[in-house]
């Protein structure tokens, strides 16, 4: 069962599916110059309440190594979390389509790091001899499953501005800190400071969507290059486009990720009741890290139930709800693992 | 109307988008470890008579770039003809994948090379000073709408094999070329020589698939590495199996294939009919290059049909007919053209 | 013997390996900011008659791959002659230091392209599909021995201009060009629209020591990081510096290059006076090609005289002048090939 | 005064220079093909006791950065210290080289990482979404100034052969360690399981010269290549041969070494025995690195002798000696500093 392993686990919102489907009739131009493309720029630009520049890709990873690109010289230093995905889950890929720039990794509690930290990881500028600091990437949520808080992020961007740094934002899951923080998409991104998102669509509901969103058009002049040399310039771009169209419309983004969120800190609030059951961060957004018990671990895989092991800290494991994620997908878990914790004490 | 300016303006064909819809329940793993990811393995296994490796992306630069990256270090050089998509369509993404290996472009009628071009043009290997001859590129259907024959294809693979050169087929139209042959694929791939296939499925008739093929296994080795760091890994796989799926089942793609170049086949036709009208190049799959006086292309504007220059021929244009193009459309074109071509006259 | 090889055969001219040696004493800042290589900024500025910025490298090789990384972005074209050393003696250096532009070579009459040919090639302008024309670059003398006039060299650079390109010229060779002129280092350069030069010291007299002279410092804001990260910036950069410095004193560059090209001239002469000989280009600089019959060769190597085949054309070979051949040298290389050109006849 | 800011402020040693100028006469074949260069390829194999296969460099930048290019694929991996040079001061030189690989910084005391951290350290074998382990690099003497022991050189290379990594030694000052240590070249290398050294000769008594010597002949296979890409392939190689012909010769590079450890010894010595003055590490070959309180500094800087930053530790300075520091040298600048401690007192 791969339930809970992760939200990629899961397919595509029933307003997604229905929108990839309309998108399907007739013969429209290519590579994102049809009316479906079009209006997505707009879209995003009413959702963010700004001027936007808005690339589609179908990975995070490509997201997120392309946005980079854009904020570095190859000869950069990009800072990150030494959690942050970019720096553990993408197999090299911002080093690829950045021409070698080098991430800093930082250490932070809970998946984060502060305004703090970052001042004193950052050296050698205008010394030849360093790669050259040029950018700060944030993941939110983060990979730990916690979520920066506003006036965090700001303090984040406040320091990249005065040190030159461009901010870029992993938000894979975006809508996950969201609705967490019941910020508004322009409080969370801009406004506080964030130069470029990476806008994560897949594991909230999408088949295969992600946008990248310039808030400062000026740094996307020669992207489109950048984004047709990296493969993610589709031709049928429409069906690509119609997934987000749907997602933002009506409120389905933001449903999906409450719905996950929910079940997430209901699962969280049942492991934390159980004996002898700790948890590895507080649970803020979609995501569970906990530690279990060998003898629960044990009994959940010989139930089927696949655990996916924390990539952060080997001794805990993680569990995500997902969009579609339901009380009693929960409960059921909670249950199964209940009875091995019982069986344990 | 966007009709007939490339295959790529037509949306998905029937059994391809019900597939999607199908593939969309449950929890499954991702990355590919699903279901319907394994059985296209084994069907493409079948298609193909023989041990395949393949991965799966969703445009054909990323599958060239890619499938290029595993078959020269990068200082190698790579031969293609000069009007090669992946030297004049893909915006440096081959020497971006490959780590700067360099395109060497030949020149050959009716868009192909020659083993005999290529020989000529192969030069430098072990001198430390230049570029070394790595691999060769071929396009089938090519970027002229002329189809390579099997024969020209062995001899190609047989001066690229005594050169210790390893080969490439950019197959983004693959099937076009291979129904005008009458081929099996396997005749058509690795009995012809090729190591590595672009197979593209996009273009006749999904939504976005396109498979990179190994027939030497050994070439795939490490593959997975440079598949994911490229962001051509998705993490909702089973979309994309599930289109290659259906466009393989029951002759999808081989009908979908027949129905774009016999309309091809009909326009033109159709158009060497008409007085002071010519074709740039033999129509041998589903594009028609042709010489259009500039009335008929101010008529053809006028009336809102857009027109593709050719790129490969700054006095042609290209027609390109899809899967789901009628006979009414071709007609349709036919009488446009045919009517300005009397008001020249 | 060498001899003749190639001009890179000889070691340095005296004047030059004195400086070296004077150069070594004391205790001096290191990576150029010693007292050496500041005032060889000040002597390239009188040489040039304005501003430049300079860095040095020790290779052809690495000047025109670095150079050219500060022209254009990894998705750029660069044109030059197909017969650039560039595009055919640098293994895809040029490739690598700009992160994966693409050179298009374009045919041309004795090593050169011409302002119309460059037109003629120059396409893609604004097509995400296309890589983008970013560069030229031309070779001064040029790789058949030839060279430039100012007004050729003019007319391609207002051509790159109309057309957004920058301009870099290889100037291995760059002093056997200009007494062969008898222009200023201005007049060829900046004066004829040269944005970038790759100026050759090693070929004519020095050890090790190239310079990358920028005109427009604005394209140099941040070339210090890229020419620190291609291993190029020595430690003890006064060793490299003294050598250029020793060269453009006193005239000792200029004599070295009339030497090198009067005895090519007296080569050529003495070849063209032999019944049989063909050169195979004009003899313009320090560079002579030649078919010769296959007994000459022969009986030449049978002498241990040994012949570069030319890498332009399989046909001909090159025999290069330096700084220090002599009268006698050239006479005996002509005395040995009337020999057995009279064996022929 | 430049004096121990770094040993690379000094000049070439006489015998250096002098086998420099004597390289100078006649013609001779380039890029290495002469015979000094030859000899030099069979003194090296001598000197290490085992077949070898030598590029040579001019920078100790472009050694480590073409040596991890042999040992990694672009999507690699390489553990090193977190001060390490090739992390901190080659302004992403091994990322370029590499194509994108991602370098993996470790904590550790005095400059050196343990078999323990390193294992401690590795993970994702196999994981495609992580970058692959591929090398471990070390620095010998590391860059605190410290040395590693041949037992821990052994036991961080066994611990990389079970994780099937390949071991780089970044020998900047390789010479100094190994009179620290009173080991034979091959100890300190391939017998204690290291793949490929960055020799530097340039520190130590060179004007630029470096080596990569490879212990492994078959990770060099295509190493010419990478070399000659790079722009390191120097047309008058025997200039740069010349030169560590010499140093090797009669143990010039081991008396440079000598001399240049026991100033730093007495240097080190000296401090200690001032008041109030801290070693920041301890002294075991020719760095010396000293918290100095602030009164000290400024003395030091109104009399003019620069003192460099520790870059590794902000409150330390670094004491470079070179292969020519006298007693008298060190015994000024002890002077000196003990002037102002006793005025701080």
């Amino acid at each position: 069962m791969a339930l809970f392993l992760s939200d990629n686990v899961t397919g595509a919102c029933p307003e997604v599916m229905d929108a990839v489907v309309a998108a399907n009739s007739g013969a429209v131009l290519s590579y994102g110059d049809d009316a479906i493309s079009s209006s997505l720029q707009v879209r995003l630009a009413e959702v963010f309440e700004t001027e936007v520049k808005v690339f589609l890709t179908v990975t995070g990873t490509a997201s997120n190594a392309l946005a980079l690109s854009a904020l570095t010289p190859p000869y950069g230093k990009i800072y990150c979390h030494e959690l942050a995905h970019i720096n553990t889950d993408e197999c090299a890929a911002p080093e690829l389509f950045t021409g070698g720039a080098k991430l800093v990794p930082i250490r932070g509690e809970n998946g984060k790091i502060s305004a703090h930290s970052l001042a004193a990881s950052i050296s050698g500028h205008g010394n030849v001899h360093n790669a050259q600091p040029a950018a700060v990437s944030i993941t939110q949520s983060t990979e730990a499953g916690t979520v920066y808080q506003l006036d965090e992020i700001a303090a984040i961007t406040e320091t990249a501005r005065e040190h030159g740094l461009k901010v870029h934002m992993d938000g894979a899951r975006f809508t996950n800190g969201l609705v967490a923080l019941d910020a508004s998409p322009a409080q969370m991104t801009w406004q506080a400071g964030v130069d470029v998102l990476s806008f994560g669509g897949t594991k909230n509901g999408c088949l295969a969507a992600e946008a990248i969103v310039f808030f400062d058009p000026g740094l996307a002049q020669d992207f489109a290059y950048l984004h047709k040399r990296s493969g993610q310039l589709l031709s049928k771009m429409r069906f690509i486009a119609a997934q987000l169209q749907a997602y933002l419309h009506d409120g389905v983004w933001l449903r999906n990720a409450r719905q996950a969120n929910a079940m997430a800190a209901r699962l969280s609030a049942g492991l934390a009741a159980l004996p002898g059951i700790e948890l590895a961060y507080p649970t803020q957004s979609n995501e569970v890290f906990v530690h279990l018990p060998a003898t629960v671990l044990d009994g959940l895989q010989a139930e089927g139930i696949a655990v996916n092991g924390d990539e952060l800290d080997c001794s805990a494991e993680r569990f995500v709800a997902a969009w579609n994620t339901s009380t009693a997908d929960v409960d059921r878990l909670l249950a199964a693992i209940a009875r091995y914790c019982a069986n344990t004490a």
